[in-house]
């Protein structure tokens, strides 16, 4: 019997594991859970349907499986990860992954040096998206905050009223263009916006045709304060987004975070159970938390959700108030590192290949291994949006 | 207006932004939120009171912090923090961090070559743990299948019947008497365990007083076909377990996992959210997944949950059918590898001092980051647990 660390396990659960252990369960276990009349088990109406405990018993009897082929093998495997509930670990439950219109296509990673000049970055990163493109490039992203120095006191000042648009947002109204003019798909970094009194970190993303596809709020604000080190406190000036963000686009189902929001797993858990190919994080890390977790964090989210992730950061200028790491990097869904550079001023061109997340995901099947009786992750917009249909 | 990408937001939601966002709405929201008439609001009962789109009105004005201090910054950025819920990005919530007997202590990691004679493993395993309490190690930790080969063949062969002790199980009597004997705390690794017909991956977690305090079977099995590089079916002969494993001890709150239980971070969460110091992963990667994920893995769990992660692997054996990767590791609570090796056998001494999870916690808040108004993980037997008191 397995210990329950000082837990007192309810009485229709010991007594599940005991009907189990006994191998006197009737074989249809989850119609037992979901028809059972037995008033101990008393779970949570949300949880009554989605909790189990032990194993099924058609798979008690081990010996079956000792002289079975790699196929068997693999259907046995099958069958009990399915006992184990892993499209619970979920909810709602994930959606496949996108099917996009092109498996392959190169992506080019702006590493802009961000000046103090507004009209400057704005010609600056066009030139930039335009050498992307001239690559090659059908998908360009651009570095978080690329039109404004990173700072509280220039967040205001650089704002832009990005759905007034024309001239209250040159930025953007630039983006939309050359997005048109080049035929790419423009993942836009991100800029100080102004809505009403409220200002955010917000990315922009614009279709081969120009027109805005997507607007991503950075969720989780950058508060931090390492003594000595690095003290930040975007919330100074900054509201948080209210959304996480997941658009279709010419070069497959892509998810945006904003720089701190690839620190919360659960952001990238839940863009990868929407179906994403790729999430990308326009982000400045700094000088502190760059060398200790900026590769370690994109590799860590491609690899724990088997999917791509590309970051861009603006280039390194060690006279600004806020010194940015560099090393915009393209990690697969293997976790490997595709492409990256060091923290000078770059332009990296690199293939994306979505048929390595269907490689990794059927040598490694961890969606189909996950233990939705043991714990779920709930998007919760996902979830209110589905139980309004 | 943020974009809704193709999902309609409901007319509760809408409702509920616009009047954030024309600051008519009254001030005490979570009171709105319980007892809201408005029947547009048909939110599901699990969520009615978890649910919160927009910034409190409180926040709106962001000119109020344009000139305080930073202790005012904190104070807003915990304000700010709360209208989103963090205490609710677990469900249930998550306790506090324990508090450890001792701050600070060695941990010992017996990187051990594993050879087909049970017997000699045994005195092997005992003369390591000796070795290193000798060096000081309060806790010791041994690789994940240190009592025999790692292979399927193997598994029923050397498997133990634990818990009728004495001579059916000789692995964990050593293990018990060591552990007495040296007042050291001890997470035995993992050895093949027998239970009725079952066979499982199971460690054992012993007191200084040779008491079984723990009993973790891996719940994750470790099925994986990487063409041409490696193929392991471990269910083929196994069953996976049935609970995550947490255990106060002498040296603090240790949580379990086996080997490929890292690969899944819902766990190192639930652990994180039930209060742990430590989570111990006794685990064999190979050299296909060593090199590419073991440590960028222990890293991972280690940064993400800001607590201490140390795991021991077998020895490398050149000869052996499955050969393990070894690297076994100690990681602080910033994601930074504080001791390791390379594969040969080692005895890896280091200090653990969960003084660090403290400073850490506090320069970067993630906790109090979190969005629980867009993404929950809920343990599931947790809940179960409190739902029964």
């Amino acid at each position: 019997m397995q210990m329950c660390h000082g837990r007192k396990m309810k009485a229709g659960l010991s007594f599940l594991t005991s009907t189990f252990q006994s191998g006197n369960l009737n074989p249809c276990y989850c119609n037992f859970l979901s028809s059972s009349t037995n008033p101990s088990l008393s779970l949570p109406s949300t949880l009554r349907s989605i909790t189990f405990f032990g194993n099924p018993p058609a798979l008690r009897n081990r010996s079956n499986y000792n002289n079975c082929n790699t196929k068997q093998i693999h259907a046995a495997s099958t069958i009990m990860a399915s006992a184990y509930k892993p499209e619970q670990a979920r909810v709602p439950p994930a959606v496949p992954m996108a099917t996009s219109p092109v498996t392959k296509f190169k992506i080019g990673l702006c590493q802009l040096l961000v000046t103090a000049d507004k009209e400057r970055n704005i010609a600056h990163a066009r030139k930039a998206i335009e050498e992307a493109a001239g690559k090659g490039a059908q998908l360009v992203l651009l570095p978080e905050i690329w039109n404004s120095p990173y700072s509280n006191d220039s967040f205001p000042v650089y704002a832009e009223d990005i759905d007034a648009g024309g001239d209250a947002s040159p930025s953007t109204a630039m983006l939309s263009e050359v997005a048109r003019t080049l035929k790419i798909t423009l993942v836009g970094g991100s800029i100080p916006e102004r809505c009403g009194d409220k200002l955010y970190n917000t990315c922009c993303v614009f279709g081969a045709d120009g027109k805005l596809k997507a607007k991503h709020r950075k969720i989780h604000l950058f508060d931090i304060d390492i003594p000595g080190k690095i003290t930040f406190i975007e919330s100074k000036t900054l509201t948080a987004g209210e959304t996480p963000t997941v658009v279709d686009t010419d070069v497959g189902r892509i998810a945006i975070g904003i720089c701190y929001d690839i620190r919360f797993q659960e952001l990238a858990v839940l863009y990868a159970s929407r179906g994403a190919n790729l999430i990308c994080y326009p982000g400045a890390f700094n000088m502190t938390t760059g060398p200790l977790h900026w590769e370690l964090l994109q590799r860590t989210r491609a690899m724990d959700n088997q999917l791509y992730v590309a970051t861009c950061s603006p280039a390194r200028d060690p006279g600004a108030g806020y010194i940015a790491w560099g090393h915009s990097t393209l990690v697969g869904p293997f976790g490997e590192v595709l492409a990256t550079t060091e923290h000078d001023e770059a332009i990296v061109v690199a293939e994306i290949d979505y048929s390595a997340i269907e490689l990794r995901r059927t040598s490694l099947p961890l969606e189909k291994q996950r233990r939705g009786d043991l714990y779920q992750l709930v998007d919760v917009q996902r979830l209110n949006s589905q139980s309004t249909k």
